[in-house]
């Protein structure tokens, strides 16, 4: 899924990629622009964006800002279509709540209520419906959020694929709390919150289409209170988080990097991966770095307060693998270089190549 | 669609929808748990709203309230799978940005914001996507709302009908702005904003399954500049508004009259149809008091303050056609009769028999 690349062909790269707006030249919508790499992101960016043009939305963040009556409000979307709706270590139901939860977390959000819409094929077991409403409430319990509206809509057979769910959530952004991507700087260490890959590598192997045997679960998890130990133990410190789904780690890393305009090696060998994912990752020829996670978030931290945050991070049961990754630099702008094993760097680029469709 | 009921039919009926949990029997999802009627509301009331319970959701509302640091906030969801995504008067991406600002406006909200999530199937043409969006951006602009969070998903062809769109919106309720069901009282007029049936006879006629000619355009249209006249000219005489969706002006009065344990008398000759309206509705067997409208909204309003309410009403081109079309009673609770031309009466159950399916 990555490869090693020419100086030139880098140059290029980056340089269309910074090129804004994106423009959108498909004719046709394919499984990979839902799959969270460059062609999402000209989906995104070329399309939806110019025609909705507003402040808010141009930001792409994982949460829109908005002031009602002095209350700084974060409001995040997400649709989930994840196949299948069970898997170990989670089901729809449970990863609707998590996400959109996260995405007011890593804005900063303490999760306040979430709205619910289900779309429901024909012909749907009840037994199966019950099943994911009840995840829902019982990981609305555990994230300490409620869900206050709801919608259900019922389409023909073969118009679904048993349930879609899409989740929206409100979060209240406390007074001094400010993040951003063009926070980031120079000097910043990258942290993760734990091990990456196990979401994606689960949704991989509970498909059953690879004769793969290995014990891997979804990490599917709020991260409100892993949010909210970095905000306490860094203060102004901390600049900016993200949550890492879709596209993994690596997207993550080079949006930071496209947005504050800084570089950022990654050193491999510290990013903590199970060994079952790296197993499966090497057969199915994934690298763990682009590979969906559902619980885990990358902070950008000063210097200063990078012991702290790791030891936040460490001090929770969502943070016991967190680590240091990583530092941002000045060169070069808008790149992710990888310092592998061996000593030597790879250009690790946003998602390309052969997508991982209904991840989430 | 009515018929008309013998005395122990109707109070065994009213009995069994007045038992409260309402118990959902069904063993898997049918198109009529879509529609908006019974089976839609054993499927909330009896699956879904047990299971994340919470005094908000409860309310079964068309917004849940959360105070915010002191900001009363509304918020709303609704899935939109209306098939065809074009027909006369509108598509499926105004259609996602009025409706969901009209249910803010119901409950007394201004909208402040929107999210936008798209599920949408592999092949489906660029062209028809950026007509929906841009028709999400032109409508969002008309009801002075902004568009600031979103998630794009693709699945494979045949797991989605070209694209659904789930919006949902986040409004801020004045101080001293009260409404409920519950405040509906003996006395009130019944006020509704204009025609009926506009919306669902066009997208049966959109259909084309029908070999019919008529003139119906959906009447999808942004309600807050009515619901912010009403509020202005009744101020706490206003007690209670609801936008006629799936299941109709018909549903809307029963769901006032169960909630508010009282009697609604429908002047049927008072409601406002389109002959167009009411000829199609004749050949396809469908009263139009049952048909989803989707710029409409009903309102209870103290006698006080009805003609000021009309005024209010008539005076804006959403309202033009508005007319109070009936009255409140203390009895029979929980029952909507109609008052025919003939002088009779009959009772106007909660929507039974065929659905409409996918109407919005």
């Amino acid at each position: 899924m990555t490869r090693q690349a020419s100086e030139n062909e880098v140059g290029e790269r980056i340089e269309a990629m910074r090129r804004r707006p994106q423009r959108f030249r498909d004719e046709r919508i394919t499984m990979a622009h839902g799959a969270g790499g460059k062609a999402s992101r000209a989906l995104v960016e070329g399309l939806i964006v110019p025609l909705l043009t507003n402040p808010a939305l141009e930001q792409l963040t994982d949460a829109g800002l908005v002031t009602v009556a002095g209350a700084r409000l974060a409001l995040t979307t997400d649709a989930y279509v994840v196949r299948p709706i069970r898997f170990p270590g989670g089901s729809i139901g449970e990863l609707a709540v998590n996400g959109t939860v996260n995405d007011l977390a890593v804005s900063g959000a303490r999760p306040v209520a979430l709205s619910a819409a289900l779309v429901l094929e024909e012909g749907l077991a009840a037994d199966v419906l019950k099943a994911e409403v009840a995840a829902m409430a019982t990981a609305a319990r555990a994230a300490d959020v409620q869900v206050i509206a709801g919608d259900t809509k019922v389409v023909e057979r073969g118009k679904c694929d048993s349930m879609y769910v899409v989740t929206t959530g409100v979060g209240v952004i406390e007074q001094g709390v400010v993040l951003a991507p063009q926070l980031v700087r120079p000097g910043d260490k990258v942290l993760v919150s734990g091990t990456v890959g196990d979401h994606g590598i689960a949704i991989m192997l509970a498909r059953g289409d690879l004769d793969i045997e290995a014990d891997v679960r979804s990490d599917t998890q709020p991260l409100w209170p892993v949010a909210a130990a970095l905000l306490a133990a860094c203060g102004s410190g901390l600049h900016c988080m993200r949550d890492a789904t879709r596209g993994g780690v690596a997207t993550v890393l080079n949006e930071i990097a496209l947005a504050a305009e800084v570089g950022v090696v990654l050193e491999e060998s510290r990013v903590p991966v199970r060994p079952e994912v790296t197993g499966a990752g090497e057969i199915l020829g994934i690298d763990p770095l682009y590979v969906a996670n559902e619980g885990k978030l990358v902070a950008f931290v000063d210097a200063e307060h990078a012991d702290a945050a790791l030891e936040a991070l460490r001090a929770l049961p969502a943070g016991k693998d967190a680590a240091i990754i990583g530092e941002v630099r000045d060169e070069p702008p808008g790149r992710v270089l990888g310092r592998t094993t061996f000593g030597g760097h790879r250009l690790i680029d946003m998602l390309v190549g052969d997508p991982l469709p209904r991840i989430c």
